[in-house]
């Protein structure tokens, strides 16, 4: 439970998918009927409350009545996020009553001192709060939000899978009475966008059954969407995640990849380089032609725990980097267990 | 390796990656210039011949050259079929080596009863040879092909990568010496499709790792290709495909997969089934409206080493059906322990 004592300006950006869970519907509206006034943000975990037709809705907009009540706010005030099993119903008697417990142990200083809470348990949803005691305007807000989000949280992948729940909320009260005018817009945009990467990361990095962290970089890209289109196909791919897993710098794979992107690219003029940390520094593809001798160095940079790969395309000046993980038997385990 | 001694009509259907290997690239400029003469198809597995530039493509025209010399054609009357490590170059003594090898072990009875071999080892690459003694012309033959592929290995999915090496070949000798009339083409192009099916879910059955053979209906579809979008997503999502494998039927994964394929749909109109064997019998969703007293008899039907997943999105009178397996713990270990 998020609670701010006055009226936050806000903003969201949700999940793409189709069969968007009850409180994505309901915070959509939310937020289009009262974008100046939000005061709440209500988060549970185990039930998504996805794919629960108009008895979802309802428990959702139950639980903003809930809120609202024990907080003394109206119910459009107050924004829901669930994540958890799809097709169950929210118990409502639960929800009241941890309602109730959230409300009474309140406090000014649990754990926001960056002004993000973030939380992504199940199933890769992904849901943020961000909060800012800046001043702004909330079309302002909206606009910045979207950008940031665009680069953060729409060039990560675990799985590839996109969640019916995902949401990404931003609540600024104007508390600091500092104003973010015109002259201050790029700076406010480029420290959330560096929050929003940072938060973003860390999803990746805590992915489910992931013991390596990857940027992947891709340069040379006639246009920075078509360089994120090519950075998405390498991290959803299983061949190359599962080579990532067993430290094997199979770079045919990561070719495959790219080359399946519904893009025109010419893979006989791409160059290919991989690296520990956060640069690649070994290259194993120059101008389409293989560089067998720097396999080894490749494989010693793979052994480490966070790894850079860049693919340059040679047909442009745009670039993007995507971040993922490795897939592992745990990342199996974990989700051929999860109890429906 | 495969002779016919008369030409044969034939046609093939490619891989969609750009990164398309050098013997593909080959195949498709030797049909074109020569798709009514025909005689031998060369297969090799350990080097997908890919990503190796233009000393690749000079590979795969030597490998024509050397096995046209060992049979007594020209080379544009060769096709070659390769699969495995990318990046790497065939090894030219080997191949010489091995073709001379196979021309002298030729026979007219190594296991081609119903026409058609496949191969199918590395990297989930699919290399098909089909073989007729019906007379046909090449045009006819590469329209039928298209269709049967379109409707059997366009429609089947173990990880969702596309492989750069992908290949179905046909070949027609006419040695029946009985014309395929405009009066036997949809019996011709029946048979055709029936044997690429049942090759395809052969594939699928011996998926890396796979321990179920899944079926998965999408009915009340707007059109066919909008049915084969939805299948196409959920046989690739790793969420559904881990819940497979460890025999949980947590139809909420179906749902949220269906819900990111871009076409337009309405959730709230959804029906799923599920069942054991070839027909979905137990229903789990109507409407949108969930039915959690079958959960216990949709778990015993996912006991099964085949299933059926039946969703229906009431939207259109359209059907298609996508073959996929469960991705397993075996999966990740094949695929992180193949060596570059």
């Amino acid at each position: 439970l998020l609670v701010s004592n006055t009226d936050c300006a806000a903003a969201g950006v949700f999940t793409r998918n189709r069969m968007a869970a009850a409180p994505v519907v309901v915070d959509r509206e939310t937020l289009d009927a009262q974008p100046t006034a939000q005061r709440v943000v209500v988060t549970n975990a185990g039930v998504a409350n996805a794919g629960t037709g108009a008895e979802g809705i309802a428990a959702a907009r139950a639980t903003q009545a809930e809120a609202a009540r024990l907080v003394g706010c109206r119910p459009d005030q107050v924004l829901v996020l669930s994540t958890g099993v799809i097709g169950e119903l929210l118990e409502m008697d639960k929800m009241v009553a941890g309602l109730a417990r959230a409300t009474s142990s309140l406090s000014g200083d649990s754990g926001l001192a960056k002004g993000a809470g973030m939380i992504h348990p199940d199933m890769a949803t992904l849901l943020g709060i961000l909060t800012t005691d800046a001043q702004i305007p909330e079309g302002v807000l909206d606009g910045a939000l979207r950008t940031a989000v665009d680069r953060s949280f729409h060039r990560i992948s675990v799985d590839g899978d996109t969640s019916t729940n995902d949401s990404v909320v931003i609540l600024a009260n104007g508390a600091s009475r500092v104003p973010v005018l015109e002259r201050d817009l790029e700076i406010f945009g480029d420290a959330l966008e560096q929050l929003c990467v940072e938060l973003a990361q860390a999803v990746v990095r805590d992915g489910e059954g992931a013991t390596k962290f990857v940027h992947l970089q891709v340069t040379g890209a006639p246009s920075v969407s078509e360089a994120v289109v090519v950075g998405r196909v390498i991290a959803t791919s299983p061949l190359v995640k599962t080579a990532l897993a067993g430290g094997d710098p199979n770079w045919g794979r990561i070719l495959a990849a790219a080359g399946r992107a519904d893009i025109d690219v010419d893979p006989g003029r791409w160059s290919l380089w991989i690296g520990q940390g956060s640069s690649a520094t070994v290259q194993l593809l120059k101008q389409g032609k293989p560089l067998p001798a720097n396999r080894l160095a490749a494989a010693e940079a793979l052994a480490g725990k966070e790894v850079t790969v860049r693919l340059d395309l040679d047909l442009g000046q745009a670039a993007a980097t995507v971040w993922t993980c490795d897939l592992t038997h745990e990342y199996v385990t974990i989700n051929a267990e999860y109890h429906t």
